[in-house]
């Protein structure tokens, strides 16, 4: 059930049955020369869908933008100011709050946002510990789960990808957002002549122009000229199946 | 063409072509019984995906949530304080910026949104204003434009609702969605059995409290059983084709 | 009654006949070579000393810098940010409310403040919306009124002025001034030898820089020679008239 | 010289001739039984008068929301949380530092205003020595400068009030807007009648719960009754003479 | 060498050397029955000055008070909100990057610091990547490092106190304070009878409310009767060696 | 007691008998060729210290890093800008009150603190005065005490130093922070041989730029020469005797 086509009667029979809700949120940034620069936001977007169809969660809009400063040296990539998006967060779950929602489950697609997302978590935790929450509110649960996190989904790479699924840009991703828009993929995985060497290195960075000295053509440690749509089908079927018990484990309170 | 679905190398090259970029704003908030909570956000980027078409216009991924405090006393609305919403936006025009990006064009579904964006443009502008933009950066420029503004668009609404539009919910962005999604529309329609009196009141409004005394299904001056899929797409076409006009105008700089 | 002038015990007893105060908001910033740089502030402030006349109305001191990024490539103009302006609403509002003020009246001189002000109602409403007011506190009301918004003031610009009244540096708005202040003025209209084309360009701006390349001597659409004394002293009577039915209205709660 | 009634090239040729500005700052709060909420405000404004008269000085509108928390207590008081006022003067500051001013004289009528005033001249300067100033800005100078703070205005205090000055709704102060609006003082005086014990308690005071409790009147070691036209006239003419002198010392870069 | 008890001339000249500088970061906050408030800030502050003597760091003042939101449930437990724990270490960080300092690294002893901190290194990121950092700034790098990440403290930790050293009010940390306080460990240990079950449960939390409820003493995890100077001092030993060797590799660039 | 070297349930005994607590607050800034960096926030360290043991008060952690914008043209130097120290303090007093604390006494050994603390208590109070403080919270109560404030102080220093104690880096504070440390001290004092003239400059200052230009080894009015452990010693006995009485004072809510 999407939020965005639902009605508001609608929502407020699915509160009668559940006060969780499922929060895609991503990132626009580069994704090396043939992944989309929306990757990391449509990877949650994707799987999403798979889970509302096993689960009947309501699913939110998705934060499309997250933090992602070190993306900034190529074109097209967009960040948040980790404090900005703190304030973001805090508007989605306390506006969602108002209607009796109190559990708030961010399914991810960025590793750069993990930080900044518990410190959002904290804030509206803080919020509470200070006695600054809404007298009458109930307390607010908040979980972030990166959809690659499951052990079957870590698996699942491993095997399809061995040591070249990378840290970004990944295989895994790439196929993913394939699976999801194959014709958009045949076009962009035409970017592969550009990419050398095969596998990309790998290691640290601090801000966007030491990135793109360190990381030329966008990706870290991944060849994803291994990504597919047929792989990407075979890694939305585990990680919806993983994704669907953790979500029905959470919005029932455990 | 969509940011979402680009490669950053695609990204560079529309940039060799123009420095223009297409930013679809909404909002998630009540559209009474019968409407998407996610209405105001579906419209623009409904409109952006046929403007793109017809111009080739590079598509940002949609601010789905905007400001609609006044909303709040609906299940499944959410909102941005202002401030957070002009924080928002600094952070979106100041990442593209980087790239080379310049001119912005923000794709409206939402009027309560048209203030707080205003808003904004100025707290970007006050940046250059004060002396505290990027010193080598060009000079940006920001439009709003509301997917009803033209006036075709207005004439085709009066003929097919008369004086049923309304303000909110309006039978014409209801009928914009149902277009975009068929299916879920058929399922929406439904909670027109709840709609009384016909029309909405009309009036002014403060608060969420406010707000729902006095629309209590959340219409405002509306008859939305007036929506039709066919409807929505007489208002497709005529909005589209206005629309690229205005986004070519302003891309080329005038 | 000025709030300025008055004692506190003055302020209680008005308390138990109204709860609505008049706050004269403008702008500190250049009107072209004969205007006033306080043109924006005086305006609502001298058309508030005759509503004060006729109604009894409360009035506030003058927020006497608003938001006029644009004009700072003149010397003499100010400007808050609008987070700044934003924050400053909240506080002035969130003061007076405690007194049990509820019905603020803002009478604006400066189109540039009106979207800034809006999204300031908004910020305030959404502290009551997202449930962070203070717990018994009555809802607020807020009005943005522009000072040349009634259908008899446009009709009067129109016939003293033609079409040459203008959008920035107005002869409607400069009139009001030297009525208010003919020492001051006299000495003003010497500028007017500077002034060339007689009837200032139009359109639009976005920075301060874009704006004055724009209009090199700060007016926009205007013949400010066309503004007197006498002239001011018609549009003065003719503006109170219909702002002390309009603040009676509000006052009132209607 | 009024800014407020100069011209933008009026202004421009002051620059030439000084890049020093007067800014009155007050606060709107307040005095006792028979003092004017705006005291704090007028007097500032009214002595800044005296100096452009005497020196010249271009004066800047007055800041007449000052912090006054602890006098929210008494219906018609208002205040700008710390934070708020800080931005407030940044961005006076840094739009008036725009256009060539870098010498700000802050003539000050309230006494709470001096820590929050102080810690924003220090936010002011922390943009430069952090390094966030506008890199081709020249380096800026504030002073505050209270209007009794010279020895000939504590002098001329103690003679004409003895020891029943006070500290606040002081006779000095409310002499001195009795003198400026002689009218509006007729009526105010009449307050006097609920004034009792005559010389107000003194003491320390945390919020304006803590404030009312210990000052029931408002009045803090002071007998206003002693106030009056004449006793404000010299206090005018001495404090006008001593600001004048210290203003060119100021603007003159010493 | 200890910034608080250097002279600047001796940190110019240590600038000649190093623009590395190490910055203990903690919590104050409670540590179960038997541990100090201070732990988290006193284990990095000790360690670093093994450090500084194993290597020459010239080491920052504490951070002494971090994000511990959810332990303030129990008295004496302070946090900072994440988004003002960010702007700290923005001020810090770039008041240190204007003599020279480009590599910082935060040592830290309190896991509810890591996502913020994290965050708050994005958030200084992001200025160069927005083009906001001052112009002639040369790029900074930031690490975070917890005092127990070094594989040899985890394996010493194990062998110590097997599978009770717990998450939070460890063996291993108590340990470490009681080393560095002897005389404040006698008193504290006594603290030891209210300790019940020997070790505490495990698990997630939310808020203060939360946390309390299923932590009543405070404890995560941990036996905390296990801890000894004598432990406390394997724990120096091991710890400042791999931190010295881990300082060595980030300050010269590695 | 330390709050840092207790456990929470002594803290909670201490509440039963006090909800008064001690913040020494400093700076990290210059203290010209012979002071410690830390001089500022050592000294009220020092002397919390001695106040603990005259009268059991709970010392919380120090405020290492104040208010020092003006010193960083020095290496080593650091400073929040006043909107961070503001922010910083209210999260500290807040999660203090959170647990029963009331009265709050910052013991100060840094002059540009001053401003900025007292506005931060005013932003404390304000959260009160409008209505926004946790309902069910006691009022609050925060003093700003400098240690060398007492008369006996001032006394001692001129008896020690003459007029050469100066108003930075003075004599006074580099002897207490001697007594203090010193070992430190002995490395220290050598840098004197860089000092010229003996007795510093005095005047006023703005940003740091300036401060250095004025004072070029950092010393305002002083003549270091004068420290010494003995004399630190002295001003150590006579300043805790001072502010032990004060304290006890503050913390019985007097
Ligand atoms: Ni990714
Ligand atoms: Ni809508
Ligand atoms: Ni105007
Ligand atoms: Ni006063
Ligand atoms: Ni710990
Ligand atoms: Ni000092």
């Amino acid at each position: 059930m999407k939020l965005q086509l639902s009605t508001w009667p609608e929502v407020e029979a699915y509160l009668k049955t559940s006060t969780a809700i499922l929060i895609p949120i991503g990132s626009t940034e580069q994704h090396g020369p043939t992944g989309f620069v929306g990757t990391d936001a449509l990877c949650p977007e994707i799987l999403a869908g798979g889970v509302a169809e096993q689960t009947g969660a309501l699913i939110a809009p998705t934060v499309s933008v997250g933090m992602a400063q070190h993306h900034l040296g190529f074109a097209g990539s967009m960040t948040l100011r980790p404090s900005t998006l703190i304030a973001v967060l805090q508007d989605w779950i306390n506006s969602l709050a108002r209607h009796g929602f109190d559990r708030f489950y961010f399914l991810n697609g960025h590793g750069g946002n993990i930080a900044t997302v518990s410190a959002a978590f904290s804030e509206v935790y803080a919020q509470a510990s200070l006695g600054a929450a809404p007298s009458n509110r109930p307390a607010l649960s908040c979980r972030l789960r990166n959809w690659w996190d499951a052990p079957e989904v870590q698996t699942l790479a491993k095997q399809l990808f061995g040591g070249s699924d990378g840290q970004h840009a990944t295989a895994s991703e790439i196929s993913l957002t394939y699976y999801g828009y194959p014709e958009a993929a045949k076009r962009a995985e035409k970017g592969a002549a550009e990419m050398s060497p095969r596998v990309a290195p790998s290691g640290g960075f601090t801000d966007a122009t030491d990135y793109r000295r360190k990381f030329p053509d966008g990706r870290m440690g991944s060849d994803p000229t291994l990504a597919s749509v047929e792989n990407g089908r075979q890694l939305y079927d585990t990680a919806v199946r993983a994704l669907s018990a953790d979500w029905l484990s959470f919005a029932n309170g455990r």
